[in-house]
């Protein structure tokens, strides 16, 4: 029915693209972007058809495979229904999304706010923590990523927050545990855990307890390097926040919806959080929704008084509709059971199998369809095959590496000096095993950088 | 296709919904939503069929009415072709929605930067203009409204900001021209504007022009009172920061597309900012979506040098692709130039015969379809019929007035003590004379509490 269709040449669109699109994260004169044409399961593809395995489900998100046939049905049925209604009404996918989401949360988290992304969830999240509490300060994470609007992008512990740093933002840093590259210098899995938790601690204590309104922390943190806890360590920070009042906060909405192989990474620890804020898997991203699951205690506290936060689009019903069909798709095909079934019979042992091989691999760490890939000039310093925040020709090194993948038809998530392998939860078996083959030759890429 | 249909019954996706979903800027115990079962045009209705004339556009969202045709079917036909890609790539919808975008804006705002709603659009906004002067304070004006995340609330002139207050957010506040309860004590329209750029100078002077990244205005303040400036106001704002290298930021996620009459608020007062941002009616709220147009100075800024700023769904393909089909209908349709005719012809001369008749009412002003109806207790103090940020009792008088609108089957926004007139922009006559006559029988009511 629209009457001015959009031109699909490829030439156009980037023209107009260049013109008039302003893209995130990049210097705008020196960005040449791919043109997508189309998507489907694992895979998308450019207007002349040369199609990319998806291995980075673009931003960890479309967990579900591009173009789920059932979730595009449940979007075009909802268009056709009830596109938008404020957040003040009650409406059926709204209520249903909700139920569901709360029926798959750790423990109590029961009370669901729809926002449109991450950052909002973190940003809501933390202001239901400071209410809550009536302190001020949030204990955040080096090595994390929460968003990009000013609370999430203050809490957050990579370079992307320098720019934007507002050094009264009453965020205090501290450092999670890393087994590879060890804050405490730790020997042992149970070493780190307990200096980890130490370290925590001690955070707690200097700042004053009184202070602290939340700890907020990824439950696997993802951009920075999809670090997996020590099993004790989440527990012990859950009974530190126990011990002294303090808000737990599991920003999962990166390792959310069955990245990990179970619904929530909290699932993995037995740990529940007060508040869980969740985004991308939820819906895969196929209309913007985020939100926060809320424990019975914090929604508690905003029975009579009122919750002051919002905004226009909170429980959107076509977002809300697309979670609706995007979880019980989920469920019904064992989409979470097959991101672990992949993750333990092929991309674990296909990893590690290529560490072995190539001395560039300093690392392989992750579970499900949530991998890094470590790269190092020397095993034995653990030197990163770039620096930190390496940009222009100190980057040329991964730079190629990416290349290399590409090239294979492979398109990877590529942070620092890793490697994610983050393909669709639905993945099948064949489909990660060419993905890996075309790391295999990437690596023998970075090997020739490696000691 | 999708195998568990939602329940829609009303008793049930009201259970549902106070069970499980965490309503924005309530008292999570003391609300009762109302259950909506469909929209369309100026309407929406419940499972009973009882509808409502939407005076209010939802959260002044819906310009182009509920479930418009060709934007339903843009939705639906992008769904089945990709309703989703990482901000990184280039894709046709995104190309053009940005394209016709930067064909409306004013001036050289020809970059656009997207997001999902109008609070990371004016985080983004600030961001930029911090960047790009290198300096660290924004002013922004009492009586505004500018979005919840946590810049964007610091920002905010109402008692929303309160509980969310960072003292040290490197904001600066103002006041902005408002004859009716000028700040200023001016006797005249000129002397209002006169004074209002007086005291914004003054505050620049003061603070440090060289401290100052930007001044922020709603081009036509919405939330807090629909306050439309002198026509020297904008000009005399542009000049002062040109004159003191500060970046204008209009905020158009209320005023923009089409609710004044025109497309944007700013074509009314010939001021062309260095960025504006929207949201709401861009698509109408159809799908998620806001962002920011940038101009040629500050997008130049960034062509070499990265822009610290992102969110997973920049750019959103479904979004886009409902904003392309929203602005070429209002186009084709003539939806502006209704708004502005349905505002001169039948809102602006019918509400100025209700202030006649009611002495609750203190001042009616607007534009197209965006009008404020302000209530009293007695015209000559122009003393609120109730209190600033009234609750509970205090703020019976306006609640009787909004249930009395409601019982005569018509939706209205209100906020403190007004009553705000934003119908859709492609409300017919007859429907914006039918929803007059409820109001005119809830001002009845509130002439029972005004001298
Ligand atoms: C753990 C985590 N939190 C928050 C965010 C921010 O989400 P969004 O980009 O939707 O704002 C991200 C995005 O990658 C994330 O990975
Ligand atoms: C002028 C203005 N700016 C910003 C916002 C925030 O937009 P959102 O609720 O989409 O975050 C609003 C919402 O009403 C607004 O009216």
């Amino acid at each position: 029915m629209s009457t001015q269709p959009v031109s699909t040449d490829a030439a156009a669109v980037k023209a107009a693209d260049r013109a008039h699109v302003f893209h995130s994260w990049s210097a705008q004169g020196l960005i040449d972007p791919f043109v997508v044409a189309g998507a489907e399961g694992s895979y998308f593809w450019d207007h002349d058809g040369n199609r990319h395995l998806d291995f980075s489900s673009q931003l960890v998100n479309t967990n579900i495979g591009h173009q789920h046939p059932k979730v595009v049905a449940a979007i075009q049925e909802q268009a056709a229904r009830l596109c938008t209604i404020a957040p003040g009404f009650a409406v059926d996918v709204r209520s249903e999304a909700a139920r569901l989401i709360a029926g798959r949360t750790p423990g109590d988290l029961d009370r669901i706010f729809f926002t449109n992304g991450g950052a909002e969830a973190v940003e809501n999240a933390v202001r239901m923590a400071r209410l809550h509490t009536g302190r001020p300060k949030v204990l955040s994470a080096y090595r994390s990523y929460h968003g990009a609007t000013a609370a999430a992008i203050n809490l957050t512990g990579d370079p992307r927050r320098w720019p934007s740093d507002t050094a009264s933002a009453g965020v205090v840093r501290f450092w999670g545990p890393f087994r590879y590259r060890s804050p405490f210098h730790a020997e042992t899995e149970e070493q780190e855990c307990e200096r980890a938790l130490r370290h925590l601690e001690d955070t707690i204590v200097f700042e004053g307890p009184g202070t602290i309104a939340a700890v907020i922390l990824e439950t696997v943190p993802g951009t920075a390097g999809i670090m997996v806890p020590p099993p004790g360590y989440l527990p012990g920070v859950r009974a530190l926040c126990d011990r002294y009042g303090i808000v737990l906060i599991l920003d999962e909405v990166m390792a959310g919806f069955g990245r990990t192989g179970r619904w929530f990474a909290a699932d993995h620890f037995g740990v529940v959080p007060d508040l869980l804020t969740f985004a991308k898997g939820v819906n895969s991203g196929y209309v913007p929704l985020g939100g926060v699951a809320i424990s019975a205690e914090i929604a508690a506290t905003f029975e009579e008084r009122p919750y002051p936060g919002g905004l226009t689009y909170s429980g959107h019903p076509l977002a809300c509709a697309s979670a609706v069909a995007t979880i019980n798709a989920m469920a019904e095909e064992g989409i979470v059971e097959n991101a672990a079934r992949v993750g333990e019979d092929v991309l674990g042992p296909g990893l590690r199998e290529l560490a072995e091989r190539h001395p560039s691999v300093g690392d392989v760490r992750g579970l499900g369809v949530f991998w890094a890939v470590e790269l190092v000039r020397d095993r034995r310093t653990r030197e990163p095959l770039v620096p930190y925040a390496a940009t222009g020709e100190a980057n040329a090194p991964m730079a190629a590496v990416t290349a290399t993948i590409k090239a294979a038809g492979v398109w990877p998530f590529v942070n620092m000096n890793r490697v994610h392998v983050v393909p669709p939860c639905t993945i099948t078996e064949a489909e990660a095993k060419a993905g890996l083959a075309a790391l295999d030759e990437a690596l023998t890429v970075a090997d020739r950088y490696a000691a």
